[in-house]
Order: structure tokens, then C-alpha cells, then sequence
């Protein structure tokens, strides 16, 4: 398998929580484009809407990444910072707010058309509630199902990957896990409605997630991208890849070959506090080992996962893991 | 809405756990029978295959039960605490337990007809896996999808509510959540497969219920069946309904209705420590009382549900909840 | 008893998360104080420190409090939003920045000193670290623990009440909970260091909160001070009291009596999209229900605290919840 | 540093759960104890009391241990499976479970001093509570302190080594994480009472086991003994070591060494579906891997824990894990 790794261009810039508004300086969009043209293996960028890429700095963006020799790999439309979104975007209970997030979305296909992208990556972060018995979560839903359809049937060359996560910003999202946002890809009817696994986003969820790429495969192959971290299974703190896991990442690796995925592995990560770019770099590195260990072992893993036997599994583990015994 | 409530019949049995062999004695199941009929409010009866109901008691069970002016709400195939089923049924990687998983529930289809009950309450507690890298997730969750799909259009006559838990007894179950198991139902194309929610399982599981029911509902109306118990949200401790938590109910309830929920409302616990008729009784009583909010204050709950406003919802809570001030 | 409630002023400003940097407007200080004071039943104010209070507007603040009939009940140094502190504060592996942290905090110690306030809120919520094997755990526990035994020691009049909280804005934080900050409390052999609860942090770290107040009460009486929050178990939601758990908070306010607390009861809540002051003010009203049906059952609850039988207590809990059956 | 490694006896046993009353079958004790003596690098063995050991078979074990060379490490008095401490062992309601509870524990410990092991690992699983409002936590706690305070008065050859868990088998458990045990243990007055760490316990407990190895030691070096297991972070699955977290274990080793602990490493595992002595040897294998890295690469360690800089760590942590590339 030959891997695609890519990065989103925000993970070089400014990084903030609720209490400190910055914990470092925010690069220009091209300074941050520079470094990250230098991160060995990146071949790909993802852009967030509005902040990264606008109709205005298109030619100019365009020409960038050309000269750099990078992709674009999506257009992450920027529906969770605009305070505009602050009850929702797709599904916000404001019909001028849900028919702006539209239009705002068609433009920001209209920009991936235009830079030979053909994924749009869509997290509505704000989408979702916080309260009980404050919502009604089947208009909303649908609302949010039916802005995805529309949106899937006027850009038929635009792929809609779903990205899903348990809470923050909201603390209960719509898009919440795999299998619900599977169900409303499959609902809007639309081959071109597929999701994202963010690996923290479904850590965080409680999914294992070897079986989630199953699930996605097994629903009309629709795992469309990853985007890369790891945590401490508690929250999104969206650190280094293998900094706290590393079998997971193993099977990962392998179950998104044994299901046909050919899409970016991309990094998606927020180093509040950390070298932007060796953070990036550090998490492309880690995949590149637990891929060797793939690359290598393939047919034992096939037995392996054939043979539901832990100890053989441990062993194996134990003999491919730890370098110096 | 007319609430009918039931109880699984095990529930008035002996508990345990993996430490202790048993904290109370196990009575004769006529015994647990007439205890059951006893507890205010209930009107139906699960029965748990092999251990309440098998073809030998069958005759005995129907006149028991009409004795008694009990229905029998649904029968529970034994799935989880016979050792043949320790690595799975019915997506065991030998072919023979699969074989008798199938035939096994097959039975108890039979069982079901005979006495009159249309719903087989499915919970394949030893179908998932422990450990990483140790399972076929893509092979055994077809045969998982198989076999309910093969039984599901064999017995027509029966609804299948297919019960998800995330794990216990396995580290990982294949049905863990609402959504997961709405992709196996619709997958098996039958229109007699759906589901049933335990609030527990829910809980540990991270799911807002109220939003659970609402996916299934929009999942090609697949609410089956609901077991009913409370948690510390990490785990299911089965206890009485509404010890913790109290809102969720209220919500649960409400939804039930917007979605025409018309099935039972099942009490399913486990009162380690606890006189168990008196435990079971509890938990009607709590939904009871949940119930005389909702029957009172149904339209301002539509108001609030799309009012989408905290301080709204607070204040009708507060005024609803805390009987002395 | 007789209840003192207070709130943190900042809770009246505007609120942000790491995505969009702002849902609300920031009103001045003196706007939000005229704010605080028209909550019903509200006496008290935290002030944080640099935000809402500084040498140079001390004088105006003491009288802006006079005017309004408000006290100061503590004074929150800012060890958290300031980026200097962004590894850390009284821990921090740079010596000019332990330095500066034990000066500012000084500082801090003189202006409560002026307000006639006998309280430092202490939350060094960025001591602790956030990747495994990169920080020096003994090291900078005893670099924390001598700070605050430094403060306590130059202030003898001054409690210094120690907020805990597992997580955020660190991975994990050095006050992690109740028992780990009651050992630090007791190490610095000081009688005016002792903790606050902020409910809402005790949640995500597992606890009970009765349980947690009996630990301190243990550790030589050491529950300074409480802050009042609610979230849905897995995360600091801030949250209005009472809009997800119930049951709970009665349990606190029977062991805060038992155990002697006469202390505040502050509001901690970061009304994200909610208007403020209502917000605070169904906190306190919450409180003000559960406290009432304390008042009305002491000596009940007495019993059932000691009968250890769920039954009862169950039975007793849905006579007081629930109004309307 | 050269490590000890043991096993608990009944880790080669039945094993079972609330469903299923027995996965395999029950080996004698005597089978069991030459299954451990096969394990390699097994030389230290943990019997639970009235299973294992008992004044009638003393004598026998005692023979039986010397025969296979192998050490007593610890005496497991059984506080959770007898049907007698349901409710509470020390903390137990009922004056008559306390004083039993005292007198089997005197048992224990002069079983303990005439097989010349000077351990008693004490878990008393079944004193905590299950609901809210239904236990005198000042009470039971004062009461559980008193009865190890006595003990330790008793028998000041014996360490009591506390073991602590979160929850499991009641939904609270009085001895629930590092820091309340400490309390306890200080609380007794009796440098021979201490902890255990159970890895598994730990992390369910939230817990970062470096970090808590590092608040026994500064709590007055009250570490006493380590269980070793494995689990998915939220219940005690009681896995193979190493089959789900990897770094975690090599930064545990280095702040055991850093502490100067020099007791056993003991295996404590559930194999509900394995072979045990093979699960265990696996255990065993994982922590000597982890430990060469330890071991070859200390002073680098040492620098990393001082240098507070999670790029180097993860180039590190790459660099001695991964085998092939």
C-alpha cells in the first residue's frame, strides 16, 4: 500500500482554550503553507474555509500550492468559529442561519472545484445541544440530513466526508459516532455522502476503531478520509499520534487496507504547546512504523486476525514491538 | 399514553457476580412468577429461554401465566450464560455453534408462537471480541447479520428486538450501540427486526436515550421493546429507576410518545443486594411519576423541546421536580 | 442552616472555546457587578485577579462592593489565562516563572488583605503536564507544595483554598482531585491551606460529592470553600445546578451540614450560549429547592443515611421529588 | 534493578461472570501451583485466603512451596467472595461482619507469619456502597481505618498492603484510588500499613500510575506491593499486560525504580478465555521488554522526565519501540 499523508494548514497556527486566548503567535497562511511543505511525507493540505481559502485568495492559494507541490486534499468549511453558527449551523433553529450555512458551503465547493479538490471535509461542530429537554432532535436531524442531500445532489463531484464526534463544542453533537452518521449518509440517498474518522473524535466515543472502518465499509464503502491524533481516551486532546496508543493504530492500519481505503491519512492535531511542525512530523513517522510493521507482517495478521487466539496475538505483538531485547 | 409495564422474570432471581457465587438464594421460577404478578402495575412477563421457558415446561408456563393474568411480553433466548456460547453464538467462529445458536433460537421462536408472545428480545451478549487484532470484525459481523436475518424471515410472525450493550461480558460487543444495530437491522431487509433500548446500556454506551429513540424512529420505526434500570453512567449497575438520574427519564418518556412508542415499558435489573420484588416495584413507581409530568405538562414540554432555550427548561423543571418549598 | 450564596464575577462576561473566540460580548466589571447583585439571593463575589481586581482599581472596587451590599468572598488569582503560566505556575520548570507565579500571588494576598476577604481561590490550573514520560512528577508536586507552603506561611490570615479538577486545560493536572490535594494540603503543615469543590470537576474525576466532603472533613476540616456547577459526567459542561443530576446535590448539602461547612455556596458556571445572570440565578434556585427539602427531612434523612437500604430510600426520594401525582 | 516477578494463585482458576457461572474448570490448588512454578520468571506466588490457604492446609503449601521453590508473597485474606461480607467487610453495619471480619484477618496474618511471608494484601471489595443517601460514609470509613489500624497494632511484622479500586463489585468503593488510600493509610499511624497498585484499578481509576507511584512515595514511601494487568481503560478487564497500553508501563517501571521500590512485580489477571499460565507468561514477557528499555536507556530516561519537551520524548519512544524499519 502506498500511503498519502497530508496535514490541515490551521495545526501550524495559533493554538487557545477557553481560559487562555493564545498560547502562541498566528504564521500567515503562506508562512504556515512553507513549513508545511517541509514536513518529510506531506504531499497533501487540507484548508479551512474562510480562514485558510476564500474566493479572494483562491488564484493566489492555487499558485501556492503549486509552487510548493502540494494537494489539496479538502475544504474544511469553517462551520464550528463562526459565532454566526453558535446554535447550529445546518440544523440551527434560524432558517436565515441554515439557508446562510448553505450558501456559505456552495461557495466553498465552488472553491474546491476550482483547486482540483473534490472532498469537501464537514464538521458541524455546532450542531448538536447541551441541555436536555431542549432540542427537538428530530426536526433538527433533519434539517441536518436535508442540507447534506442538497448539497450532495448539486455537487456531484464533490465528495461530503461526514466527520464525526462525541461532544465539544456542543456537548452532545448530531454527528456524533460511525453508525449514526452512517445512518444519515445512507439516508440522504447520495453515493457521494461519506464520512471522516477523526481517531481521537472516536477514541473519545468509545469505538475501537479497526471495527469502525469495518462499519463504514460495510455501509456502502464509506469511509471517505482520516484525519489522525491520539489522546487519553477521555477528550479530544488531539496530541501525537503513538504517543499514547500503538497497537490500535496497528490495526487501523490494517483494517483500512483490508477494506480498499486509498484515501489521505492526514494529520489533524493541536499542538497547544508544542512545536507545530515536529508535532505534525512526529505522528507521520509513528504511521510510518506501525505501516512497516504491516507492510511486513501482513500474512501473520490475516492469521492472526483469523485465529482469535490472544496469546498468539500478544506474542506476535511482543516480538514486532519493543527494539532492544 | 397507556403505559404497560412488565419485568424479566430473572430479576426476582439469585444474584452474583464474578467474585461472589451468589448473595441470595435462587426460588422456583412459579415462585418468581407469583412475586412478579404481585408488584403494582405489572401486567407482563419475560421469560428467559432454558432457564424460565423450554419445551418441556412450556404447557406449565402458558397456564401459569393465565393463572396469574400475566402476559408473556417477550422471551430472552439464553445467549450469554450458556459456556457453549464463551467465544459467541451467533457469529462464533465454529461453524457448529453457530449452527446451534441458530437452531437454539429457532426453538425458542417456536416457544414464543405457542404462547402467544411476538417478540423474541435478542441480546447476543458474547458476540464481540477482548482483545486487539484477535478478530475477524468484518466476517463475524456478517455472520451476526446472517443469522438474524435467516430467523427473521423464517418466523415472520416474530418481531426480533435486538438489545445492545458496548461490552460485558466481552471487553467489546459487535450490537454496542443504538446506531450499529439500526445498520444490522436495516441490513437483514426485514421489517420484523429492531430493537430494544436498555437505559443502562444506553447510558454506558454515552447515548442522551431521547435522541436514541428518535434515531430509531427515523431508522424505518424500529423501537421494538424497552428495558428500563438506572446508573452511575459508567457502567451498568442495573438499579433501581431514577436513584440517579432523574431529567433523563422525563425526556425518555416524552419521546417515547412523539415517536408512538405503544410497546412495554420492561423493568430490567439487577438487585444484587436488594429485596427484589420491592426493587422492581420502585422503578415502575419512578416511571410513574415521571409519567404524571409528561401527562400534565405534554404541550409546554413541545414548547421547551422547541424553544431551545436553558433557562426555560430550568425553570419549568425546577417547578415540576422538588415537591417542598 | 442558613445559606450563603455567592458567584465569580467572570461568569457574567463572555464566554469561548477553542474554536470561536467569542459567543458574547465582555461587559466592563462595574456592569457585570450591578448584574451580580440583582441575582435573588446572591450576598457574595469572587474576583479574579487581574481581570476584575488590581492595585489600581482596589479602591474603586471595595466601594462599587459597599455600594452594592456585596462581599468579597474570595479572590482567584489568574493562574490559568495568563500565557506566562502556559507550562505551569508555582510548578513551572523555570525558576523566573515559579518566581513570578509566588509574587503575583502576593500581590493577590495583600489586595484580599484590603477587601477585608479571607479567602485565595487557588486554581493552578496549567501545573501538570500533558504527554507521559516528559514531566518530573516529584519534582513538581514538591515545587507546588512549597509555594503554597510559602503563601500560607507569609499569610497566616489568609485560607488558601485549593481548587482541584483532573483535566483541563493539561492532560492531567497536579490538583487532580479531592484525596491528592487533601495530601498536599496536610504536607504543607499549614492549618490555612485547605480545598474548594467545584462540583462540576469533582464529576469528571469520578467522585461522589458527599463522599468527597467527608474526606476532607477527615483530613482536619479542611473544605474551605464550594463552587456549584453541573455537566453530564464525562466533562467540566458548567452547567446550571440541577439541570442534570438531582439527587446528588441533596446528598451534599445533608453531608456539608453534617460535617459543619458554614461556608459559601458559589455559583461556577460558563453560560456558553445561555443569558448570565438567569443562568446563575436557576443555580441558586436549584439549590434553594434541594437545600428546602433537606431543611423539612433532616432527621429522615439521618435515618436513611444509616439504614443502608436502597429500598427506603428510594421510597423516600420519589415522596420529595416529583411534585405533580 | 532486578525484578520479582509473582502471580496470584487464583489467576490460574475457574474464571466467570454475573452471566455465565464458569468459563473452564476448577484446577486443584495443588495443580495450579506447579502450572505458576512452569511460568518463566515466576518465584514468588500470592495465595488468597480460605481458597488457597487455610490452618488445615498450611502445613501442606508450606511443603508444596519449598518443594517448587517458590516464595509466599502475600496472603489475599478473601474480604469479596464470602456471602458474609455483602455488605461491607471492616465497614460492615453489622458489629458482628466487623469483628468476624477482624478475627479471619488475625487468621490470615498468622498464616501469614508461619509461611514467612510478611505480606496481607488487603482488598476489601465489598466495603463502599451502591446508591446514594444510603451510607454513613464518616462512619464506615472511621470504622474500615480503625479495624486496619488494629491489625497493623497487632501484627507490626505484617505490612497490610491496601489495594484500591474505583468500583466493582459495589458501585463505590471506600478504598477507590491512590491518594484516599494514602489518607487512610497515614490516618492509621502505622508505618507498616501501605498499598497496592493494581495497574488495571488505576486506570479505570483515572490515574496516571507513574504519577501515583510518585504520591506513595512522597507520602511516606507506603508503595508496598504492584498487580499487573491490562484493560480498555474504563473497567477492569484484566487483560494481558501490554496488549492495550505499551508506554504507560515503561514509565511506571521507571518511577518504581526512580521511588525505590524493590518489592514484586505480581501478575493479577482474569483469563476468561485463555490458557492462564500462558496469559500470565505473556505478562511476564511485556514488562522484561519494557524493562530493557529501561534498563539500556536510564540516564536518556532521566533526561526526557527533566526536559519537559513531548517532541523529544515521542523521537525517543520511536526509536526504541517499532522494531522494523
Amino acid at each position: 500500500m502506498n500511503r498519502k499523508y497530508s496535514v490541515i494548514l490551521g495545526n501550524l497556527g495559533n493554538t487557545r482554550d477557553r481560559f487562555c486566548s493564545g498560547y502562541k503567535d498566528n504564521p500567515s497562511t503562506m508562512v504556515m503553507l512553507e513549513q508545511a511543505a517541509k514536513i518529510p511525507h506531506v504531499e497533501g493540505i487540507e484548508l479551512v474555509g474562510t480562514w485558510d481559502i476564500r474566493p479572494d485568495n483562491a488564484l493566489e492559494m492555487k499558485r501556492a500550492l503549486a509552487g510548493l507541490g502540494l494537494k489539496c486534499v479538502s475544504i474544511i468549511p469553517d462551520l464550528f468559529a463562526d459565532k454566526r453558527f453558535w446554535k447550529g449551523s445546518y440544523s440551527a433553529s434560524d432558517p436565515a442561519v441554515r439557508c446562510y450555512a448553505l450558501d456559505y458551503s456552495r461557495q466553498m465547493c465552488d472553491l474546491a472545484l476550482d483547486l482540483g479538490c473534490d472532498t469537501l471535509n464537514v464538521w458541524p461542530g455546532q450542531d448538536g445541544y447541551d441541555y436536555l429537554l431542549c432540542a427537538d432532535y428530530e426536526r433538527e436531524r433533519a434539517w441536518l440530513c436535508e442540507a447534506i442531500t442538497t448539497l450532495a445532489r448539486e455537487y456531484p463531484k464533490i465528495r461530503f466526508a461526514l466527520e464525526y464526534k462525541p461532544k465539544e463544542p456542543r456537548t452532545h453533537s448530531y454527528l456524533a459516532r460511525m453508525a449514526d452518521t452512517l445512518l444519515l449518509a445512507q439516508e440522504t440517498g447520495r453515493p457521494n455522502v461519506g464520512l471522516t474518522i477523526d481517531t481521537g473524535h472516536a477514541f473519545v466515543a468509545g469505538e475501537n476503531v479497526g471495527e469502525s472502518i469495518v462499519l463504514a465499509k460495510r455501509a456502502g464503502d464509506r469511509l471517505f478520509h482520516m484525519h489522525f491524533n491520539d489522546n487519553h481516551a477521555m477528550w479530544d486532546d488531539d496530541m501525537i499520534v503513538g504517543t499514547v496508543h500503538s497497537i490500535c493504530y496497528i490495526e487501523m492500519l490494517y483494517w483500512l487496507d483490508r477494506c480498499g481505503y486509498t484515501g489521505w491519512l492526514s494529520m489533524d492535531q493541536y499542538p497547544y504547546r508544542e512545536a507545530a511542525a515536529d508535532a505534525i512530523g512526529e505522528s507521520i513517522l509513528w504511521l510510518c512504523q506501525f505501516d512497516s510493521i504491516l507492510q511486513k507482517h501482513r500474512a501473520r495478521l490475516d492469521q492472526l486476525v483469523s485465529a482469535n487466539d490472544a496469546i498468539m496475538t500478544s506474542r506476535f505483538l511482543r516480538e514486532v514491538l519493543v527494539k532492544n531485547i
